[in-house]
């Protein structure tokens, strides 16, 4: 199984902190070397990096860990490959445009039939399972949907559909972003965390690294993280019920 | 204007010594300061790079520069913003996915009227009136062929007539690869160089650097550069005629 990392804040933030803990499991603290990635969204565009290499060695990781890119969505992911050789094509988070949006999808879990699931306007380019339901979720979007949505809500709703159908063919934790809302699938296990003033510190499980956050932040930055398992020890984690799609912009929950 | 640069080759091959000569010219030895960008592709997967920064001074282009990555197909490009505000998602190359492969497109020239052209497919992201071109082309050859040409020739025709097409409406030197082939349209200015057995050296123009080929490479290898300028100053560069499409694949020119 994989770990997912995801943030959505109100203000361009910093995710070197949580992205230093989540790395030391791709080979370190965890079993997921088969590759990593992360996109991170600055206004329209979205730039990714990606290592079919085990995060914890990544000189590209060492890159994004030592190269501040402040961004309002992001959405990481460390692997460990079940369906799909390890190679480039095969690594999250995976990327397409609808509606001249840049979407990038990340998926723990396995999936099983999803591949017999017709395709209409997206294809995979690799050979996972999660690549595919990613693919088949916008396919069912833009069949629905050849226009944006008028409401946040009506596009909520079809994704919550769509994810409770793919989720239904196995294990389906997914992180979904359109650039401007953060979608957090829980299947089985997701937790997340509102850092907010006023701020604190924290400590990372993986590694030895404490922040103080008074000394990093705004008073009215918000910042949500998501992760497979929480990522600090000192800090008040909440787990997503199984079954829920908990979708969060400029740092909070919305759609309750 | 902007420059480009592409490789093709018949073997993963660096692109660090060519790369190191056409970022001097993102601000150093040329005022292409307003972002750059790079596409690798390895196997069907495509890692791009992307900064809206002066690639002279980008820490993102100094990882590359240290940093080996073998590519069959490589497109690059150095902007001077002429249409679109400086951003990330203006900055070449763009990238789509069309029959489950991946698409890049990079881009100097000016276009007038593209952005009229309806598009049904591929919306761009950002304001460019290179991605609107992109778009328009990925969405003709798929309004054509839903379903990959059998044969390459037919490929080669089609992006020959929609290159001529849009070369029409003002200045339009492109690279554009499908992960199989680089495609590159001449409308003004694009030279290119065959690399091959024997080997010998070569400096670059814009920046103190020689590579001796000898020790870099095996008896076999076939690596074809493409730039808008010749990059280096002792190598029998061709330049491109105006209005001709110039495929490689293997590092040799197909389709003649």
């Amino acid at each position: 199984m994989c770990e997912l990392l995801g943030m959505n804040c109100n203000v361009p933030t910093d995710i070197r902190f949580s992205f230093s803990g989540l790395i030391q499991r791709g080979g370190r603290t965890g079993q997921h070397s088969d590759g990593w990635g992360i996109a991170f969204y600055e206004g329209r565009g979205c730039r990714t990096f990606h290592d079919p290499q085990a995060s914890c060695d990544s000189e590209i990781a060492d890159l994004v860990r030592s190269h501040s890119v402040k961004s309002l969505n992001v959405i990481c992911h460390i692997r460990k490959a079940t369906n799909g050789r390890i190679c480039l094509e095969n690594t999250h988070p995976f990327t397409r445009e609808l509606w001249g949006r840049s979407w990038a999808f990340a998926h723990n879990g396995r999936l099983k039939g999803i591949k017999s699931r017709r395709l209409r306007f997206y294809r995979p380019i690799g050979t996972t399972d999660s690549e595919h339901a990613f693919c088949w979720m916008l396919d069912r979007i833009r069949t629905r949907h050849p226009e944006p949505p008028a409401s946040d809500r009506a596009l909520r709703e079809i994704i919550r559909e769509l994810a409770d159908e793919v989720s239904a063919l196995g294990v389906f934790n997914m992180l979904l972003c359109d650039s401007r809302v953060l979608y957090c699938y829980c299947s089985t296990e997701l937790s997340w965390l509102t850092r907010r003033a006023p701020f604190g510190k924290a400590s990372l499980i993986d590694t030895e690294m404490t922040v103080d956050f008074r000394k990093e932040t705004s008073p009215d930055d918000i910042v949500t993280v998501v992760a497979t398992r929480p990522l600090t020890h000192d800090e008040p984690w909440q787990a997503m019920s199984p079954g829920s799609l908990v979708p969060f912009r400029d740092g909070l929950r919305v759609g309750r």
